[in-house]
């Protein structure tokens, strides 16, 4: 650990703009904290990537941050928590928390019959990273973990309640109603947007788990337990950095973050 | 222009897989030509990403295939043709020639009352390359060009004839009736896999233009004009290399090029 000054921002990465759902939870969960988000837009997705690749471009984005003065980081991607989590807290010099605990075990306290899906990119089921997270809080519960690789694009066409995300939702999800599942952890950033259909889908009686609320209780968390909380007199400041088009950020962070976003600086890789 | 020799292979770049559509029809007319494809798997889809960096991508490519002794350069990718090809043919020491130009001039042929469609990414419809290159060839022709943002993750999903592709084809190609469209350009290379919906969507009188056929005939012509052709006791060989994961590209490639793909090499970037 390096020493850093409790009125430091804390970092927080996506693969695009995702992560923003969870950088507007810390605002208000921890309104004097400041921020400084990533958005790794040339590269994004990271969903369908391999792991080397996905940690690779984490750990860039890390030490990038460290470089910004960062006293905590946020990985707001589930990809990227699932595949890189390990090491950048063996690499990095500051506490990092990612969104996968948090979601695994919001999911746990949620469900009633132990019996869990969760909806994620290929990458993030593939890694196995939210059955051995909710398994780990609950040995009992049994886990259904479903890749959904339409879903972003289609939120990223603004196509949030097409009759064709209907479709797409409907052949995705079919599986869950056959493993009476109670719970369901959208275990993506992207997959809050796609709520209203979602819930459509799966009807009233299934808990949704957005990971981004859960995230921000374990920020606090973590700031508490490294001393790291802002003082009393802070003001917080918010900082957007993309590493692809700052205008294409800007218009539709606003989707997620609001109007917040005044400003988005470009820091490229490679 | 650098000193190359004949029996050199043609480099052929993409942002993807979808590129070796085009590798495979050159493969079909140019049997005796070697080929070194490249494939940038860890930073695709390029299409929704800036010029900016779908430039910075391109020239990196582009001088890596030089370092491998390519005789030539075929870009392979709708986007990076758009972004990138004036670019490429001025910093690189080999002829280059893109996918537009080609598609272009066989839209322009096949039309007969001049209104020609172009679907394709986002960046290459904003980019207006496929208008110029359709204009130049026919100064009256009336040109109409959409973006279809959801037809690549359709395509690498392989539901390419699934109910929700047919809602999404009927969505993003009906202006096209509205314009009396006579000719369609495949303006990417994943979209010759979605053909037949293509087809059934927009009736049997309309022409689809699929690039990698005259892109092939193209590279003979640039071969030709450079003398570049291979000679006649050339053997050709066939390498591919990808930027992430190479059995995913082992995989995936086969659904595009059949079984030539043997192994594929990892080059990163950044």
């Amino acid at each position: 650990m390096i020493a850093v000054d409790r009125d430091s921002p804390i970092g927080v990465f996506d693969s695009g703009l995702g992560g923003l759902t969870v950088a507007h939870a810390i605002m208000r969960q921890l309104p004097a904290e400041s921020l400084v988000y990533f958005g790794d837009t040339a590269r994004v997705p990271y969903g369908p990537k391999s792991p080397e690749t996905v940690r690779r471009y984490s750990t860039e984005i890390g030490f990038y941050l460290i470089e910004q003065g960062v006293k905590a980081i946020v990985v707001a991607c589930n990809t990227a928590t699932a595949h890189a989590l390990p090491q950048l807290r063996d690499e990095l010099p500051v506490p990092v928390i990612g969104v996968v605990d948090p979601g695994a075990r919001a999911a746990v306290k949620a469900s009633r019959n132990g019996r869990i899906g969760v909806i994620a990119t290929q990458g993030t089921v593939k890694s196995g990273a939210y059955v051995r997270a909710i398994e780990a809080a609950s040995p009992s519960a049994r886990v259904t973990a479903l890749a959904c690789p339409l879903f972003v694009p289609l939120v990223e066409e603004g196509w949030t309640e097409h009759e064709a995300a209907r479709l797409v939702a409907r052949e995705y999800l079919a599986p869950f109603a056959h493993h009476e599942v109670d719970t369901l952890v959208l275990g993506c950033t992207h997959y809050p947007l796609l709520k209203p259909l979602i819930r459509e889908v799966v009807g009233p009686d299934v808990r949704l788990i957005d990971s981004a609320e859960e995230t921000a209780a374990d920020t606090r968390r973590m700031l508490m337990e490294h001393d790291l909380m802002a003082g009393p007199t802070a003001s917080a400041a918010y900082r957007f950095i993309a590493s692809d088009d700052p205008q294409q950020f800007l218009t539709l962070g606003k989707r997620f973050f609001g109007d917040a976003i005044e400003h988005v600086d470009v820091r490229t890789f490679g």
